[in-house]
């Protein structure tokens, strides 16, 4: 099986495409690099020092005795993607190759239309290039629960029947993301998606996905293997952050009163649901999806476990509350998305968060000079309400 | 009251800008003439020979005695968008501005990848100038009837109250376009206004339009204030395009079996509704929808109409059914969207369909050489499912 990975040298691309070529699929990952380009430009970089492109194929050759392709190329320009598609022809591309950072996206106006364009575009481009190239290919796309927002009802898997003024139909569940122009971005990708299978008849799974976290996969083996870990205050997640600052001994800052609460999955997971979406194709004209995560967790209760297993591997950590930089809710009091169907195709969590959390502390302890350097980028600088 | 009117050169844009001038608003018009270089990449023209806009303006200050500002410009560009606003300092935008047509965006990637880009920049362009200069200006944007698609339940205006499983919110209306590209535009946009006025207490008045059609309004009073009128297969809507085809003596071409329904208005109504939205803002963080039409019809039923009134007008006028060119519902057994939120502010349709058509045919007769001349761009060569 041929697999095309979009944005392969990211955090979950580079590990998935490892995954995927070392158990027999037939990988090329496309990527432009920009995300080490972006995370350059907030004056920050990766925990974890990962290697170039040429270095890490070569690398995982020489780890796993199997090859992985590689194409250099921004998913905006049309040639470009109808070229590798048109080279590759892949029974499913996986695409993780979009902007994905809320901050980000809320730097200032050229920021929201680059994230916004960069990722409806790339999008779109890779709609016609499998439409007009292989239109049997089945189109794994990376979304987010944070298109879903926090509704005071139950979120299913994309959609749901509705009963209103005495008569029903089975209509998408409304979108209202988080609040930032990232998500909204995702929103977009997901009626273009839609509207693809439906008029083209192409065939798509669209990921809804909740925060990932950990450092490991049973790829990362050696130093050359590593994966990124973001931790500065645009590109790193919650837990990233809290997990450097546990380590370079400062307090844990939860944004706020710490009440909002999100769904969590661990890296080796993500990559476990992944390889079951493209095992599992939908048919021709269906649009397929999955709310992919383990558990949903308040934020407050993630620094408490932080703090614990910090608190265990020696490190002095505290809880501090900062003025929250974001607009949204910070007292969730209902939040119950449902994830029924990747459990049914055979997912099983093989890690706690707890166990987790134990190695990636253990890990980021051997970076931790690189967390030094860049200790200044942790603090969140951009606001949601700011000029 | 200081209005600023984005898309000042199109067919509701001029009529709306010149309707406001007159009744003492302080009217600036912005655009780029870029519909009119569409429609002549298209090959085609409107059918009403319309004028330059200094000419325009020029007519309109010696017929009605007031002066409109206009300024050339692109929406995409943000430097331009800030400028405008700047200067002008309205108290409130209404943005026509953008690309409406659902064959052109569906024409190949590199229309589809403009519409959506374009439109979804230039609102955005404008949510942050309005949000960093004139923060209590009010938003009315155009939106339209097709963001909802055809459920099978009545379509609300925005906001519908949802029980699932056991618990109520109130969400958005699930938005599922008709099936094009430019629709799609539209639904991000939506989403986009929302969450500015949920992050920057923004005011937004999102309008879901029906189809808009007729020829004049109360201040095309002469052949230099005449508004476009598009009767190609691209930009034409269906009613214009069987008005244009009665005209010229050809069958009125319904795409397959007819049993499509849409929602219409007058472009006069449309004019009155459009200031009753200016006139009556939502407050600051509100974000406020209107469905706008005055009536539902089924599209074999809008061609027997043009056939009858077209035929009492002399008129030798068949029916003929093609193959439809696009992927859509073309028997609708349920459609029924709610439109009371305008009749409550005070609007009166004023003019019925059949009383519309007669003008639209007479006033066409008027200009059946300039339809002559295009007569090839009626037929639909836009293909929903081609290559």
């Amino acid at each position: 099986m041929r697999v095309l990975v979009a944005g392969a040298d990211g955090y979950i691309g580079f590990c998935l495409s490892m995954h995927l070529a070392r158990n027999g699929f037939d990988v090329v990952g496309v990527d432009n690099f920009s995300r080490r380009r972006w995370v350059a430009e907030v004056g920050s970089h990766s925990a974890t020092p990962i290697r170039s492109m040429p270095e890490r194929l070569m690398a995982f050759e020489q780890a796993f005795g199997k090859k992985m392709d590689f194409e250099y190329g921004d998913l905006r320009d049309y040639g470009f993607v109808h070229y590798v598609v048109d080279k590759f022809r892949p029974d499913a591309v996986v695409h993780l190759g979009e902007q994905s950072s809320s901050p980000f996206s809320m730097m200032d106006v050229d920021h929201t239309v680059f994230t916004q364009t960069n990722n409806i575009v790339g999008t779109l481009n890779l709609l016609y290039a499998i439409h007009r190239i292989v239109p049997h290919c089945h189109l794994i796309k990376m979304g987010s629960m944070g298109e879903y927002g926090m509704p005071n009802i139950d979120i299913p898997e994309g959609f749901f029947e509705v009963e209103y003024r005495g008569r029903k139909d089975t209509l998408p569940f409304p979108k209202q993301p988080f609040t930032d122009w990232y998500h909204q971005s995702k929103v977009c990708d997901s009626i273009n998606i839609m509207l693809a299978c439906e008029i083209w008849s192409l065939r798509s799974t669209d990921i809804m996905q909740g925060v990932v976290y950990g450092t490991r996969t049973d790829e990362t083996l050696n130093d050359s293997l590593l994966t990124r870990f973001d931790f500065d205050a645009v590109f790193g997640t919650v837990l990233n952050r809290f997990c450097a600052q546990a380590v370079l001994g400062r307090k844990l800052t939860v944004y706020g009163a710490g009440g909002q609460r999100r769904p969590f999955i661990a890296l080796r997971d993500a990559i476990q649901c992944l390889r079951l979406a493209i095992e599992n194709p939908p048919d021709n004209g269906e649009y397929l999806v999955f709310n992919q995560f383990d558990e949903a967790y308040g934020i407050i209760e993630l620094a408490e476990k932080v703090k614990r297993i910090g608190n265990k591997l020696g490190l002095d950590t505290e809880i501090e509350h900062v003025e929250n930089p974001r607009v949204e809710e910070e007292d969730v009091s209902y939040y119950n998305p449902v994830h029924e169907k990747l459990y049914k195709l055979g997912f099983k969590p093989r890690h706690t968060l707890e166990e987790e959390l134990n190695v990636m502390l253990t890990d980021l302890t051997k970076c931790k000079h690189r967390l030094i350097e860049k200790k200044d980028k942790i603090l969140p600088k951009v606001q949601w309400k700011a000029e």
